[in-house]
């Protein structure tokens, strides 16, 4: 997506072959700021410090990872020590051991000295393959857009989103964000309220920062808000991503999207999830039985990070000294409060049914 | 209620009389210091610069500004002078007008000699009035917890509630938290979780300061957070306080109670709100077409305030800069969502005949 009117990927190999470079999601929303990766210790390096992050970005990112390390010694030892390094950099990442399993089964079997242009080229496969992917969610999502839009007779159509499931999440376009910058480019009058997402705050700082920076029209809520904004007929449709779908179409997706989705019910506005194929879990039916929450750490909740005054990034307390915090990272949101799910085969109800006939047996991952 | 084992008020007279004392609000939760006023401009200040804030504490240090005038100069021009410039502070605080108006209205008709004294007393009355109010709020919700309690089989008791309606918004016990401190008090075993309640965070701040302080144990969580634990059995019910009640029992609360009510609804949580009949306003009944709902600056969703590593209290912009904020403060809770409102007179169902029931035509207030 755009940038100050030019185009980005959040990773591409530099033009002349020396490294690959991704953008630091550490110093965003403050700064933009581009690193040189040139070896798969600095890959996993950025894996692990989170100067990437989002699922499908980890896996590239770590598929870039094992192609670096070929250029090096293309040798069965350094192919295993390389994944095993990247591997162990975030345990519960899906796409991470998936990419990295795709990288062990085409150059195993292949000569050593054969391995570094066949890893190069997976990686800018596997990169081009989730672009390719986002951007169908998106091409799938837009006629819901453009008819919702339709049915505004020229205002503005508002849409709310949750966290960030946009291109900074993956390498290109988003999830959540793709039909949005698709309807954007196509001339649509689209505006954003983009869920502050606390704790982490993802939305007031990525989602934020990648809408403006790509031109689209926004504007910062507090989590809060969003349910006042639908009584008050604010937002058209709502459009989040998810983590994890269950093979009934539950969504497991950063806390705080149930309650937006129960508010949208109650408000007749239409609750769109977008996701890739990846994310469905087959294995599992009730999501809010079946979905393992991963509890992350008080201070995300006690703490904040921003820039003071001075253009210092500072971290502040913001709660009660003494008093602690509980802090949920996800929540499920049944799939009876979800309108559609919005994949890169189409928009399907969110049932078994619906999940079924787009994706064949053959094709399911299970977790 | 007890900081460090010492009871407090929010507001009382000095020992000797030579001043009015308040809690600094706006050192908090960091520092607890007391400020002495000694003038009616110095309650003005205080009022206007959110030293004290919550509607009850507002009226009762209007009050107190009025008293410390007529001691100065208790003539009918000083008495004007001092409620001209006391009711100036916020406009839109019910209550602030309220207890004006009763100031007023005991003091015109009585000799200029006589008025210091009255005005002492009903100023002392109006805080006793109010603690009372908010003790009988307390001891009607108290048989709620008990049973809730006894339904738990000695397990943890388990109560959500989002903003600030405790004691440091009135003069003592609070609304929505009166029933918890009656019951903690009573050796009932209450745990609360507190939203943190973005964008001011008075959840974060005061509420768990205040529960912390008397010794109620307490976690804070992110607003996203409640309907998640929800779903998981970990909340057994909810209590919040209201800024305005509606005739048919629809409530407005800071922003965000609607969704914790959708959540309680959908998870069969029940969900009280407190409130003491001054919130009632008999002159509506639809309470999402007509409550207005104050729009707050972007800045509070944009920036926030904590204490950096060094001990300061700072303020850093936590948004992507260039992108604004809404900021609706309130949202409104349609009273099908409202298991029942506990008032200072008793526990009644969320409806127009409940309420009719406890207060008659003649003690009806209209905003």
């Amino acid at each position: 997506m755009q940038i100050g009117g030019t185009h980005y990927r959040t990773i591409w190999p530099a033009g002349d072959g020396s490294a690959v470079l991704i953008i630091d999601q550490t110093k965003l929303p403050f700064a933009f700021e581009t690193c040189r990766l040139t070896t798969s210790a600095e890959a996993a390096h950025a894996i692990r410090a989170m100067i990437v992050r989002g699922a499908p970005l980890i896996g590239a990112t770590a598929a870039w990872g094992v192609a670096l390390a070929m250029r090096v010694d293309a040798a069965d030892a350094a192919l295993a020590d390389a994944i095993a390094e990247l591997g162990a950099t975030r345990p519960t990442a899906v796409n991470l051991h998936w990419a990295l399993q795709r990288m062990e089964g085409l150059l195993r079997p292949l000569a050593p000295a054969q391995r570094p242009q066949a890893a190069w080229n997976a990686a800018i496969a596997i990169c081009d393959e989730d672009a390719a992917t986002c951007r169908a969610i998106g091409e799938h999502g837009l006629p819901l857009l453009r008819a919702a839009a339709a049915r505004r007779n020229g205002a503005t159509l508002n849409i709310l989103t949750h966290c960030n499931a946009g291109w900074l999440a993956c390498v290109d376009y988003g999830t959540a964000l793709a039909p949005i910058y698709l309807a954007h480019d196509a001339g649509i009058d689209v505006h954003v309220f983009v869920d502050e997402t606390r704790p982490r705050n993802q939305g007031a700082s990525l989602t934020a920062y990648e809408l403006g920076a790509h031109g689209v029209p926004h504007t910062i809520i507090a989590d809060n808000a969003g349910g006042h904004l639908m009584q008050h007929g604010k937002v058209d449709l709502c459009i989040v991503g998810t983590d994890r779908t269950t093979a009934h179409g539950d969504v497991a997706n950063k806390i705080g999207t149930y309650l937006k989705a129960l508010a949208a019910f109650d408000n007749n506005v239409p609750f769109y999830v977008a996701l890739p194929f990846s994310t469905i879990d087959w294995s599992i039916g009730d999501g809010v039985a079946g979905i393992p929450i991963e509890e992350r750490s008080a201070r995300e909740v006690t703490h904040m990070t921003g820039m003071d005054g001075d253009g210092r990034v500072t971290t502040v307390r913001i709660a009660a000294p003494g008093s602690t915090a509980a802090n949920p990272a996800f929540d499920v949101t049944p799939a009876r409060l979800v309108t559609a799910l919005i994949t890169e085969r189409g928009v399907t109800p969110a049932t078994q049914t619906g999940l079924a006939a787009l994706y064949p047996q053959s094709e399911r991952i299970t977790a």
